[in-house]
């Protein structure tokens, strides 16, 4: 079955999941009867292209790679490439599902919101990988969703293509979930494997991580805990059915962890990790990051580097822990073609 | 949508699939649309009981922990109860859903395997948690479930009810796994930690686990590494396309690791563990079973006592490792509950 792809957003994660379709287009089609379309790409600093008889992914990569913009297109006509809104691109597109992949504002989950109420409105299925509405937002947007029969998908928005989502609603179908602990920040597990491992200080630690692109220049989302805090929110919202904002959880991140700490922690025979824990007791749904010294024995203990992990605690399966990789172009861009094949198989 | 079950075997694991069916009946109704009907069990030491019109779940578990048979079931006429082998049962009963979990018999993967293939001959779903027939078989009858427009589900025949191919199948779907690698046998992994962090030698470690019923009272299977064997023949033909017989693969135990041999790999920084490892390497997939020294750093490394894991090297994500539990009544019930629910949602 071929599926009309709409890609708002066109950056990293866009163009991990452009190579992705162009690599595998005979896999895809031949073990999994999967065939993708792209007809509209829109993204704020590329430009817009709408074709609804399908766009060559080879030819936009190579401009995207050459760092053109989508106007220059081969051969398109002026209202293929006429510069248009998000908005207005998911109005007009035939795109039977939009994949979403602007950038996250954690305050106001915007413009992202808006492109996936408008998505569901028209018809169009959506799957994305944007923390801000899936963390803000989720319910609403389900409702809206399944009032309109159709799929809101988001497992790229917690650690990248490696299933959480996925492994809940499939392997795991018919437990109840009761609580979840993970390792969702790549970069401060990185720092602090550094300083465990290598003896290194905190600020030489993030100085390495910003040096091989797993910090931002202002690495403050990652290193207080800010996107673990936006990750747990989803999870407690989404796995555990409670309605936790992100005002409501607390949280702290690693800048004040000394190398101190951290051999001290060693002498005891734990290990510091930055923990993200949710828990479903009484009714209630309780979230909160934290460093947290864990045992060696504990499944997160040994997850070192940039490796995220996430530990379910289920009432028929105990303890579940899956691990992997929680970033990167072609792991998020996976995330979004698991989701797009998810839509696929119902 | 209401599904019709038969039970062939009624022992442990059957009994741990009615259990989650009696506890979780609303449950499954309200979140997943699925309604069971148990309209025939069969087990070669418990009799046979077939009611087209539903088998009451509560009152069959009472007699069976009673240690009484089917044949008592309250007011069962003489036809319902009527003594029949395995074959005849499938052969009479409607269900649209054959569980087999009779014994494993690895040298013959027999009756399993006449079992199985009758019910896809007659129509029927199958699901197993017996490694014979997926472990010998796997392909003839998978063609066999395809040509008839059935499916054929071993969820429980490697890691119990942690989910490795429901993994697989979603959350990895269109990746190509070339390599796994994992724990697979609980018993030789609670022994070889007793071993490591008890500092016992082998002898009173393998008691401990006879004492506690992780191993048997002839514990060759688990200790020399046949079950670990059949299961990696399980993954290598399911996962990586290969057509491994159990005579194909090296198989090495953990009877003749001393406690020194462990110690020797502690100070190392090294740990002792049972490794079953399959690899798809120019067109061709190899395996073995055999006991390696880890580093810690390795996700398996850190996997203790009786829990399972498995790492899966894919082409787009990396390293995907999993852990959980590998065996016991709840969880191999809710590996078979799992594959039916697979089916109810295709």
């Amino acid at each position: 079955m071929e599926h009309r792809l709409g890609l708002i957003g066109c950056g990293t994660v866009g163009q991990g999941l452009l190579e992705i379709l162009r690599d595998k287009k005979d896999l895809l089609r031949d073990t999994l009867g999967f065939e993708a379309r792209v007809v509209a790409i829109t993204d704020t600093l590329k430009g817009t292209l709408i074709i609804p008889e399908g766009i060559d992914i080879a030819a936009v990569l190579d401009l995207l790679g050459r760092g053109k913009g989508l106007a220059e297109y081969p051969k398109a006509t002026a209202a293929q490439v006429e510069p248009l809104d998000g908005l207005d691109v998911i109005e007009r597109t035939d795109a039977d599902i939009i994949a979403e992949m602007t950038y996250t504002d954690i305050k106001t989950a915007e413009p992202a919101t808006s492109y996936i109420k408008k998505a569901l409105r028209t018809g169009k299925h959506v799957v994305t990988s944007n923390k801000g509405p899936a963390a803000l937002h989720y319910r609403e947007i389900q409702d809206l969703a399944r009032k309109n029969g159709l799929q809101f998908r988001i497992e790229g928005t917690v650690m990248s293509g490696t299933p959480v989502f996925h492994l809940a609603e499939s392997g795991l179908a018919g437990n109840r979930i009761r609580e979840v602990k993970g390792i969702l920040n790549g970069t401060t597990n990185f720092i602090l494997t550094k300083m465990e491992t290598e003896g290194m200080d905190y600020g030489p630690a993030l100085a390495l991580a910003q040096k091989l692109g797993y910090a931002e220049a202002d690495p403050t989302a990652d290193v207080e805990g800010f996107d673990a805090l936006a990750k747990v929110v989803i999870l407690s919202n989404v796995l555990l059915g409670g309605s936790l904002k992100t005002t409501d959880v607390p949280c702290k991140g690693i800048s004040s962890i000394t190398k101190a700490d951290i051999e001290a922690a060693k002498a005891q025979g734990l290990r510091f990790k930055l923990i993200a824990h949710a828990k479903a007791e009484g009714g209630a749904v309780t979230a909160i990051v934290s460093p947290q010294k864990l045992p060696l024995s504990d499944p997160l203990a040994g997850v070192m580097g940039a490796q995220n992990a996430l530990s379910l605690e289920t009432d028929l399966m105990g303890k579940i822990t899956i691990q992997g990789a929680g970033a990167g172009k072609t792991e998020t861009g996976f995330a979004i073609l698991s989701d797009i094949l998810a839509v696929h198989r119902c």
